[in-house]
């Protein structure tokens, strides 16, 4: 199984590393990170990059594709290159899934019409304008082969949950047990939902998303 | 405040870009990448390399030290640029902190003896070579200017209650929100004291690890 990884400059990174760090023990799998230009690929805080090995077009037909948020998403959005790519990898893909924003870009490519998706929880509104139908509730949200995860973290729940699918669930507790998640928050305040209201409008005005939605 | 991220070949990107997606949201922070030789270091599975900006020289006196594990902390413990700069560094940090096998890397520096410390919970012996007392069952173990977590994804739970530590819960719960880190795993898995038994010494058994302990 070929998994594709799409970077571009601005990127989250967590978006992209924690889908990766389960999916690369997925026995058989093969992970590739992609980009439209090959090379290091600058992550949101501008202190990281994480490099692409390959170009779109020498990864055509992965197995399974991640694309991952971060502002950056909108500037990749408006490159022809990477929608095209995204709409022939899914094309003959078993899986393409997000996390965080990356399911912005997914709707630009044309892929979430008529779907139910989520995205970070400041972003979901703006899947509308790509004819999704958003859901603020699910982690993980399957709807046939698209599979979209909620914001940064939520990608390693996902990859969790795909490698289930894929693998079994024998398969993906080892790997859960290897990365040792077993999370243990200092607090609970991980989705609208847990977090006080007042913290939830104050993230909500300040979003580095806003751009995007 | 300025927060150092240890790179090194075959690094776990997970256990360095969790913390870091965390601190750099810190108000006040800023996050730099170092390796004694700058440039790409290539993560465990080879598929991707996380860039170092700076040499270890550069960045003699960071206000906080982050130092990832994986399989390639056993080379990096034989690095001699890598052990004196952490001892220098640890000499004027405020916090001095490690993920997964990291915390083998900070015991090769000579800073774990006497400590309380975990690590990836198949390394935890290890520990004992370098004067450190393991502690099986906290997630993230604080010992004065000492904190380190378990395996690799322990990293985002440290990260989060370090922040608390220096900045306050309020700032921590905001950040935790932005993460979405609201963890719903697919299994219950992700420790010894939750996973079978017959898994636990799979995993054990097939270490990656293993070198190291």
């Amino acid at each position: 199984m070929q998994i594709a990884v799409l970077l571009f400059d601005k990127l989250n990174a967590l978006d992209a590393v924690g889908p990766y760090e389960v999916l690369r023990e997925l026995p058989g799998a093969g992970v590739t990170f992609v980009a439209a230009e090959p090379g290091p690929k600058r992550t949101e805080s501008g202190a990281l990059a994480l490099v692409a090995d390959h170009a779109l077009h020498a990864v055509p037909r992965p197995d399974l594709v991640v694309v991952p948020g971060g502002f950056g998403e909108l500037d990749a959005r408006a490159d022809e290159r990477v929608t095209e790519w995204l709409r022939g990898a899914h094309e003959t893909s078993q899986w393409t899934t997000s996390v965080c924003t990356g399911s912005l870009l997914l709707g630009a490519a044309g892929l979430l019409e008529g779907k139910r998706a989520t995205s970070h929880w400041t972003a979901l509104e703006a899947l509308r304008e790509f004819g999704a139908e958003p859901v603020a509730d699910e982690r993980v949200v399957f709807d046939g082969r698209i599979v979209t995860a909620a914001g940064v973290s939520a990608g390693i729940d996902m990859a969790l949950t795909l490698v289930t699918e894929i693998a079994g669930a024998d398969v993906a507790q080892a790997i859960q047990l290897d990365l040792e998640y077993d999370p243990q928050p200092p607090h609970d305040t991980g989705s609208t939902a847990k977090a006080p209201p007042e913290l939830v409008e104050r993230i909500r005005a300040g979003s580095r998303f806003a751009r995007a939605t």
